[in-house]
């Protein structure tokens, strides 16, 4: 059989990134205390192209993530994911994104009934030449509620789901945990949001967030202070969007910081 | 050449609809004042498969959709197509959902300044021997103020973005116009949301929200009441969802009315 | 604390459907073989609210999902837990949807390579007075391969990808597997989809479909065909959607057939 | 009353774009001929927030998309509109994006007959002191067929649907109509996609396929090479992404171009 995609190419182009996109595979993630979680992954990875060949033989990157899909994964096995990829299919640069939900129990803040919340997160590596970068991202779910409505208005404020959303990288010497990261950003919020709220946790989380009004630009400033504060943090980006209950559109607030 | 969709089928089998889905057309809709509204719509049309044909000519949907795109459509005109469409293919029936955004221009309430809300709405049809159904549905985007979190918090109650979504069935001597329907579904929220507020008007729509606190079943219930006085209305459904902003997921609430 | 939900309510409407929906959990479903399989579940829960009563206790779904998300679920247990819900609302009626991926291990065609494939999956339940109905779903991406264009064309014949979405309802005596459903459906198409195909296997799969074409009308009879063989089985719906590689819309076949 | 958005702010953090997302507006985009084509547009703007401001006060965006949505908008519009938001705002840099589905006619390749077909396209600008960016991007379904598996398989050659998506950079005396951009691109992949075919039709895009056979490598390249010829191209994104008839996953390329 003759294979095409190994054909010399003679157009002179290399290509930044060719390979798979919204593969879903189970796997499991590492926890800070040591376990691991059973999730749901979505991958999107690839390699830079040469110019001289023609194509990939997309099926590897199939068979590289099936075998990891059975192992523990963090930040150190995506690196050696990224660095088996771009050995396979000798590459000068390989890619990698893997999303996920993630659960976290947290205990209402009354009542103390613990349940389990979801958080959009992800992975993010890239390898180079010699040079490495992962971020780890979250979208975590807040609430806002408004200052200048509280401001203006005799009674009440209005309120709306938000998603907080960080991404970040930080030096070889530093980690931090999804199990840490999540609340640091749920403390940037009006009030923090759970899946079982009793009465009084309700009571509690209503007047917590008219207490503390913030608009999206609030949200986005006091996240970068946090941020700034983990150790090792080299870049971040973070954004609030704001699905307004008073409009039928979002406000939103993004920023990029280099931490030098 | 041979016209395979045209054989002859010995499985024994109709299948209801047999169509084309996700089509988009830019169209005009008529309007109440007699003018139209230049949309753009999504189809989705299908006849019935008597048992004895394999297949379906699928480019004459495609072809009657193209034609109709050139006039002003209203719900005669959706009658008008489906008994096209069922000629053509020769069909015991036939149907047709067309999707679209629809504007309407509203003052803020205390300002005056007008602007543009959008509305997903839709017109669907369906026509079977003699038998004619003809559906009108929106969804209109409202703020819902939770009763409760307002009972029981000294200061505040959450509040979110909501859609309450409606399909309603009348008889050949009436009809609603979009422009009537959706006024009379913003008044069951709490609150209408506005593109534009300035900050007196921000007020007002604050204040009133807190002032007419609604669970998603008040909402429900309230159209109900409402939509039955609207003449002519032969059956509907209800529907509330509701973005909690303390909660990661929707309070919702359902409820189909046969008015007899 | 005033109860504002327990209050009485004076608008004479029964609501069919009061609930919470997009719940995300992670949770065990039973497999074939007597094991479980870690998912990432979506729950849409509600109950039927009588007039009197102005509205639910909403976090009482949520505790009700959080706990039976330890257990290993299957069609018995959805039963049983429609029984605690309306129990613990007192509720007339009860209704569940759990949505989730699962994932089926196999080996490719000729090389015999195992991957594992996501599947589309859900569980619904609905608990009314005496009566309960339970449906299982599945939505099974295949290769459809036109038969008209393989008939006048020289040379080929466009395929594309496809979905075919069946959810079906058996008696109390029988229960089908979604691995024993998937397989079956997965056979109604041109070809079945893999994770991982060599060189060898993608000829088996391209020679496959060009000798097996089909319209999304010939996918959806002999689904029909396959699935009324299966015992037990009630009712059930049958719908294979084609992304077709020509148009940009899709070709779509639905029905719904009644075993008597 | 107080304006709280206006006060001054002391955390020392500037923040790069705070703005308003997932406005719906009609509006005319400018055409080729000279005329204007009527579009639902999905805005995305924002300004540069300095650090001694608290927050934006987000109704002008709104007031001033309002404003332009009654005009013909193109990229000379989008610039005016951009320094009619920095002005108004007094923010150093302003960004907007303006998202609309836009139809072209298109005859079939042998009967002739025309029909419309639906681009995803945008416009992306932002002014940034006196530096100004304007891209337009535009998504265009192709039809792509295996190259591999025409080669290894003895008849047919598996093809899908596939996504090619540009965003181009051109100079300030040139500018390319989406008119020009679409066919330019439909052109790079195995064949192109039309609302209508009839049976010859279907049979000429069919052979035409089988006998260009493409990997969404190929695209790319090729896709570059006929944009560098575009005059007064600066820099530009071109992606190709395969939604594969044989896998549940896409397969993809992505690469970045300076033309200098």
């Amino acid at each position: 059989m003759r294979d095409v995609a190994s054909e010399h190419d003679l157009r002179g182009i290399t290509i930044r990134r060719v390979g798979v996109r919204d593969i879903h595979l189970p796997l499991r993630v590492r926890e800070k205390d040591g376990g691991h979680a059973r999730v749901v992954g979505t991958f999107d990875t690839s390699v830079e192209l040469a110019h001289y060949h023609r194509g990939t033989h997309m099926s590897r990157f199939v068979e590289i993530l099936a075998r990891w899909s059975k192992k523990d994964v963090g930040s150190a096995e995506i690196r050696e994911m990224l660095h088996e990829i771009r050995d396979r299919f000798q590459a000068r640069a390989a890619a990698l994104t893997l999303a996920f939900k993630y659960f976290l129990s947290k205990p209402a803040p009354v009542s103390g009934i613990p349940s389990d919340l979801d958080y959009d997160c992800w992975f993010a590596g890239r390898l180079e030449e010699e040079s490495y970068e992962f971020r780890l991202g979250a979208t975590v779910p807040i609430t806002t509620l408004c200052p200048c409505s509280k401001e203006i208005a005799q009674f009440g404020a209005h309120s709306q789901r938000a998603h907080l959303r960080v991404s970040l990288v930080q030096d070889d010497e530093h980690i931090v945990w999804i199990e840490d990261l999540v609340p640091l950003l749920e403390a940037q919020g009006s009030a923090a949001l759970f899946p079982i709220l009793k009465r009084s946790d309700e009571q509690h989380v209503t007047e917590a967030a008219y207490a503390n009004p913030k608009f999206v630009e609030d949200v986005v400033r006091d996240a970068v202070l946090a941020i700034r504060e983990l150790p090792g943090v080299v870049r971040f980006t973070v954004e609030c969007e704001s699905f307004e209950s008073i409009h039928n559109h979002n406000a939103y607030a993004y920023t990029e910081v280099e931490t030098t």
